[in-house]
């Protein structure tokens, strides 16, 4: 079977090279070029020594013709990237957030930009398969979603979707340090984050109006009020969210066996979002396109409870663009992402 | 200056030998007596080597006269071993739950026993030195609060007392490992535990009720509903709790600023308890007594969140007993607690 | 294709646990029955949410007929368990000590156990593929090699076969706390392992006759003095020996240049074992069968110093116990076994 | 009694903080003036929230007069910023390596700058109380030692002194991370240092020649020759030193008991320097002043094996210039020294 072509926008950060890991086993993709502005001359695997088996080099621009490119560039200049490459009909899945919210006033409230494409907005397809596979498999530019956002949806969509919880909603999640990327830090610095925990973002975090937005088309427009703190803990990878909401009066009279039921439906066809029968844990996930949703009710307030837990940089990442990508070039959703979690 | 004896009852576990720590160099208080189970015979400074300055045997049982006892035994077991001192007359700090609550009802409940002298739970002290430091001074028994109602408690009070915050309150805590103790068990191997974070007592977490029973005193009986979600991550020490609550109908129209001075006035006269201008973080108390507390509304919902943070195994276990115990001996109350955090 | 039937005996330590992982995905393998002594009755995914995958009940015997059965049981029980299933024609590969050592009497000396089976020890074959690939493919029995001794037998062997290295050898390694098993300990624990190093076996650590057997092997008998210093760090998986050795009066007059092309040629053919260029780190192994390996000559004493690095749970352990059922059943010898390293 | 006036240069590095850390708590100093580059006019607790009691700016340069002054400059602008002092009459504790080594020419040949104040390099001291601590006491510039010398001349010294090693000697230690600074570099990234562990400088490390300038000067010029290979692990604070030599011909008869009395009899009078009989562990050390150090004979090949570990910004940085001004001062040596080991 022929290969597709694929390149990778930005290979060093965390995202760009976790991509190249699992594109380099990928059955039907040939990884033909990657870009890096730094590190742009050398060889790929003498940057990342892991990748010994890819005998690429690193160039400042996509190199060849490619089917497909991912984008691993920061915002603004992920767009700027894209939009000549959807122009020459090049498919494109962005792990920016550039085209992941369909009001471009988003884009300078929360990203301090200006869209330089408004016009791609909506033809862009938010690329969370469990709500959006069908418009993948057609989409021109997938726009991958946010780690904390794959995290929370997933954790919310059944709910929302069923009318059951009420609209205030509190997500509190906790990400590994792999998820503030690789650029250097005072608070990624080794000595300062480990033995740590601290929450962040408290003004405000950009991955809010992903949630919103996709949990708001799942039940009405304005509808849900999420209040959204992450934190930092001491581990490479891993998100694990924490989702409270009130049962809507009058719903659930069947309490926790009803809403399990109202989750293992919603997840009945998918590859790597399960309902879990015990609380889940970020290492059930490490390495692999898992995401874990563990729902309850408190039994002490009847507050709904929703657990999630998944591998930032696979399903919060590169490995949910691999999917994305599968969806859109027709292979098997699982191709090249069949990692068993490393445990221990 | 004459200095009082004291004996720890189960110096083995980390609370009890954190305690022995910072006795040792207590410039009031000597360390006369301590006993374990299984190490009885040794050494102390055998069984643990950071301990050599303390030449101690461990025994079977308290021996000598102390002024003071401290509790670091299991729940039953320390109301058991500690009723026949007080009847002696020995002054008692119990780390343990076991006259934490009021209701006598609550230790079957919540725990699985009959309390062995329920006579006692009110003369008893919560001891909370924030909220109940006059009767501290008095009491014969002090309730050494749990780690996690520690962090909640103080995060909570000023909001709570000024009547500001609505009654559904929900508390996230994420804990380092050695909250769980010095026993062995599978999710506190290594292996295990490094590398991932879960949530754990998600059918109900035994430091609820005290949560619930110093809120409500001071609000209304009844008045609190919190849902209290504890985690744990890979970390070795410190608690960070993160609340969240609506604001009252009517009440702090004075926004940030007002909330702030709420704060800062409840804690103004405290040694070790700090509102903090910027997002707390556990290194910031690493080893220390102190306990950080930030408070901020969100800027898009308005919900209340407050972020608190300490050191478990000192204001959230042996250090705040030996801050009970100071106020109970008319010490000063910094006195054995003035170690700056250790950074980085 | 068909497949061949596999069996593991004690599939709940990590080194079972891990196989299990592997051959889950292995392409001419079924995984037909794990045992396990405590866990028997228990699903395996119930035991190990990570192998979600493999439907599978541990059992308490091995169940069905297996072409191949991997034990990861304890020295001494091991042999016990091999010795019917070699009887009856079962092809083996044991991953505990029983059949590395090729004295019997050395089983008494450092297992304190008398050897059940004395006789299988000369036809059983030490599973090093770099140095016993040939006899591996023939073998009835194969003693998968110890983790330390697979980083330092791939380190020194080059040099002791061209015999450029005096006899007289320190090795210091550095292992992760997986390397001690899932059995519950007190230096085990989290609270005790995390932030802190230790040496640990310094009265004689029983994988030093392996080493020692598997160099003399390559040199004369009583050739080599290797002085064994194991440690233990605050990591999950990974082991990094540091060899050190002086060069053999007028060898290596070509210095490092030299060094590079002994140890270059050694290693021309293997898939896994690589001489790098740059010093190795365990993470640049994690989760692959990899063994990297970095000769030098210190500039300012001429001392050979040689660094090696693996994943003690796949090269060091699983992974290479998979790498001899390939050369055994005739698989491609990378078969199941192309997992790119994590990073990071 | 009267404080003595202190200043520290660069407080801004992790061994200067935690200077600042050590002396707000010493009975018999003032500390009252800190300097730092980016971080001047910015408050000392604001820029480390740890040092919440002292209220103090940072400033461009020292200001007021002060007795004593320590500089955690790096090498070369540590020397330029002491001279100046040191003309003034000041007494100095330099952290860094410019007043260790005896030869100037070494500056040029290790560190790469010609040394601006030759002439002062004989009457400064090499600041390890255990072998110099007469001329401590008198000394103007005190040269703080490294953080691994400390480590391996303490675990050497009396083997070296009492001729009963060979010179032939292979250092082997293992550093937390804290130990490369608090300046931001990949491999102190904490998505890369965890999880791993890796050896570094194996082109020759700077602290070589202090340890070998020391260790002859026990013995005779020239004597020793000393391969040290360093490690990192992923832990913030901490080094281990495994030492490896050959008893020397017809010494050492005793064995093991003689070994250990030679080394007890070496350090008896120490306060932080402690032979101790169980294998030590950094975790024994953490936060303290304390340098354990523990001997032994190999049982198989009869090598001398010397393990020791303390903390490295304590003993090895911070608390060593601390205990050093002690002496200049006729302080107490322990005073401000007196922590207890943080455990777990």
């Amino acid at each position: 079977m022929k290969k597709i072509k694929a390149g990778i926008i930005n290979v060093t950060g965390y995202a760009g090279v976790e991509l190249a890991r699992l594109l380099c086993r990928h059955p039907s993709v040939e990884l033909v070029s990657v870009t890096g502005r730094s590190a742009a001359g050398k060889k790929l695997k003498a940057a990342f020594p892991h990748l010994a088996d890819l005998d690429l080099s690193i160039t400042a621009d996509l190199e060849g013709d490619v089917d497909v490119a991912f984008s691993a560039m920061t915002h603004k200049a992920s767009a700027e990237a894209i939009v000549p490459l959807v122009k020459k009909g090049v498919r494109v899945v962005d792990m920016s957030a550039d085209f992941r919210l369909k009001k471009a006033s988003q884009y300078a409230e929360w990203y301090d930009f200006e869209h330089p494409a408004p016009e791609l907005l909506h033809s862009a397809v938010f690329g969370l398969p469990e709500l959006h596979r069908s418009s993948i498999a057609a989409a021109g530019i997938v726009a991958n979603p946010g780690c904390y956002p794959t995290s929370v949806i997933l954790a919310l969509a059944p709910a929302v979707k069923a009318g059951i919880i009420e609209a205030d909603i509190v997500v509190d999640s906790k990400s590994g340090i792999s998820g503030s990327g690789r650029t250097l830090t005072i608070p990624t610095h080794f000595s300062e984050a480990s033995d740590n925990v601290r929450a962040y973002g408290l003004g405000g975090h950009r991955h809010l109006p992903e949630i919103v937005q996709e949990l708001d088309a799942l039940s009405a427009p304005g509808f849900v009020s999420v209040t959204f703190v992450p934190h930092v803990v001491p581990m490479t990878r891993g998100i694990l969210s924490t989702c409270y909401g009130n049962v809507r009066s009058g719903k659930l009279k069947g309490g926790r066996e009803e809403l399990l039921k109202i989750y293992t439906e919603f997840y009945r066809n998918e590859y790597f979002t399960m309902v879990v029968a015990e609380p889940p844990e970020t290492k059930h996930t490490l390495g692999s396109n898992l995401c874990l949703v563990y729902p309850l009710l408190s039994a002490q307030t009847g507050k709904m409870v929703v657990v999630s837990c998944l591998d930032n940089l696979v399903k919060g990442a590169a490995g949910q663009a691999v999917q994305n990508m599968n969806i859109m070039f027709g292979f098997p959703e699982t191709a090249g992402l069949e990692a068993v979690p490393l445990y221990p």
